[in-house]
């Protein structure tokens, strides 16, 4: 891996993929035919995509229960237990509607309010990932949202990966479709007849999902556009140079644009890091991946003491940060901008993509300087509730009256001076 | 004002400007501009839009103390009263940082950290919003923003409006910048030489600089781009119908765009509420502007009966609600969307425009479903937290790299594994 000095810093933004127009015109037509055609078009974009024809889009009880004959029993148990562990982290997170009450009988509050419906995309092709199914639709179910939505692209067999079915079930999901790209994220948020729309789509997608979650951002709410994966380590010479190179190649395998960084002061940590990453790396399953993320994005950045590093990190604002230093638990107020800050050697990144609870759908591209991991939150609204009493509006009516003329707003002045007028 | 039965219900949602190619051409170009040449750019800007040839971008210090001369001392007081009930209510928004410890020694916890740098856009023009001002400004300050930028386009004089510099130092600015328009969102999400980067924009604007944010959105956070004002009254027979039209005019006046509704079980409300707008209308400054809004997007739809009222505002999920009803406590439960709910007829909604204390920052656009008032979280950000002891990788190392396998993430696997062979 490249070693450099702090002032060689780079940004680890890299242009998050645009699509082309071509693209784009492609993802706007999908829209249109769904919203004009409902099922109908889903049908023909579902054999022209995913080459199956389907009865039904909708996966029944009997496929499901299938499913779990298709796994192991220790996967099961392994799904059961880190959602347990997700639903937990999240529970935490809730939040009651509140209230103050002022002596002049006055009552201000936000009353919290769970979204009606949220659809959750997830990925086929290759690669199931059933742990995004956890840490979407828990998160959700946490915040109270009644109805959730799963789509997925089917195979050619007109089937979804068992594993994600599985998870999906234990996730506590009742509706999943057998449709993907995007014509499965226009059924989501305009409808058809046999997908009621939702209020929020979230989960990961090719580029014609991506395109297809902006195109339709406004009408409904989309999560993040999320770009590839990131990590930073902070350690110092008390960390093992093996379990930190282990953990840079971890992110480097998601993907060749991925960023893998470590930030130390020290120049020996760094050189036997560095030649550790490459010893790993050759007996790698996925090398051919990571090599190349190591390669264009991986860097060691040696700074002149913690401090520096510390700052550094800030600077870069990493979607995952672990900080493997004597006084890590001293640092973590130093932190300003992470996603997920794992502490100490024992919080190996992937204890949290799959585990421990929080959450793995996290801000990347510096957007942690201002973006949260997914959450409670991102499932659930406020209203503020104004109850102004007789007495208040007595109080204060003129004062309000006074200020909205300041802004030339005569009928706001005279909505409140009917009030005073009248009793 | 039409009379309408809810089986005519149209939906609020009006087409949110999007402007031309041409403008977004004209804005995409100056964002170029300002990225590469920055304050020559925007001092060009400036004096091909706003006409005027400034030595300086930066307010003085005097600059603010001679506004407070230029204005009413009965205004210095409305406005300082009305940021310390914003304050106190956002204040009640605050979260701390939490963590749950496990008996295994396993920490996981919610970093909640302030946005380092915010800057908020203040519209020039012939009306002057000081209420902006404090609305975008306050949950900022409360939720722990160090820097606070505002930005507005000056006069042809080189000023800025004495009240929204006075409503800015009491809402406590410390940066102003007499730069508007899609120039004033470049020099804030990439920085020129006078104006240093922030990390979020918000604020209202007109199509160019909402075109603005959209274009340098994911470089930085931006706010919603909000659309036309919308009020809904849900009231019976028991609401005075000179009141509740007072308060339909007053969403009415904002723009020929605004949408006005009332919902009501009752018909002869109904007609009262419609001559009473009529006749208010007539005697309005703004009638232009109001009576186009009446016509084109203001309603009143009568229902079978009071739930029937009340399932229909849901549907519309309106930025300001107001119920006037005799059992207006009971039907909050019920009502699930809404930015802004007003309760009583006290609650006249000017009430909460400048002086309650919650933001009238709200969702439009029916987006109520999905979205919340301006709040203190818009300026926070959270960070997980992962402490995991030896103990609990020994107790769950297996089971991880067991998911990740399963997911074909070899990496993932072997760093967890690492540590477990390690001691």
């Amino acid at each position: 891996m490249k070693i450099l000095k702090v002032n060689e810093l780079v940004s680890i933004k890299r242009s998050i993929e645009a699509g082309t127009s071509e693209q784009l015109a492609v993802v706007k037509g999908i829209i249109t035919e769904i919203r004009k055609r409902g099922d109908e078009a889903l049908r023909e974009y579902t054999e022209k995509f995913d080459r199956v024809q389907l009865p039904s889009f909708s996966v029944t009880e009997s496929e499901i229960e299938a499913s779990y004959a298709e796994v192991d029993q220790e996967y099961i148990e392994i799904v059961r237990e880190a959602a347990e562990n997700i639903k937990s982290f999240h529970e935490k997170q809730l939040r009651p509607s509140w209230m103050t009450t002022e002596e002049n009988g006055t009552i201000l509050g936000q009353k919290i309010t769970a979204l009606d419906s949220v659809g959750v995309y997830v990925p086929g092709g290759t690669a199931a990932y059933p742990s995004s199914v956890l840490m979407n639709v828990i998160p959700a179910k946490v915040a109270g949202v009644k109805r959730i939505v799963m789509v997925s692209p089917p195979d050619e067999s007109g089937k979804l990966p068992a594993a994600v079915l599985v998870a999906a079930k234990e996730a506590g999901v009742k509706e999943i479709f057998k449709v993907g790209g995007a014509q499965a994220v226009a059924a989501l948020a305009y409808g058809t007849e046999s997908i009621a729309p939702v209020d929020k789509i979230t989960g990961p997608g090719n580029i014609f999902v991506a395109l297809a979650k902006r195109e339709v951002f406004g009408d409904v709410d989309i999560d993040m556009i999320a770009g590839p994966s990131e990590i930073a380590v902070l350690a110092d010479d008390s960390a093992r140079p093996d379990e930190v190179a282990a953990d840079l190649l971890s992110q480097a395998e998601h993907d060749p644009r991925a960023c893998s960084v470590l930030v130390t002061p020290s120049l020996a940590l760094a050189e036997a890091v560095s030649s550790e990453v490459e010893k790993q790396l050759a007996v790698l399953p996925r090398r051919d991946i990571a090599s190349r993320a190591i390669a264009d994005y991986g860097a060691i950045y040696v700074t002149a003491d913690l401090d520096e590093a510390v700052e550094t990190v800030n600077q870069l604002a990493p979607e995952h940060l672990e900080v493997i230093t004597e006084n890590a638990m001293e640092l973590l107020g130093k932190i300003r901008h992470a996603g997920a800050i794992f502490i100490g050697r024992y919080s190996s990144e992937p204890v949290g993509d799959y585990f421990a609870g929080p959450n793995h759908v996290l801000p990347t591209n510096g957007t942690a300087r201002f973006s949260s991991p997914l959450n409670v939150d991102d499932f659930q609204k406020k209203s503020s509730v104004i109850i102004y009493s007789e007495k208040a509006l007595k109080e204060n009516g003129a004062k309000i009256a006074a200020f909205a003329r300041m802004e030339g707003l005569e009928a706001h002045a005279r909505a409140v001076e009917t009030r005073l007028k009248n009793k």
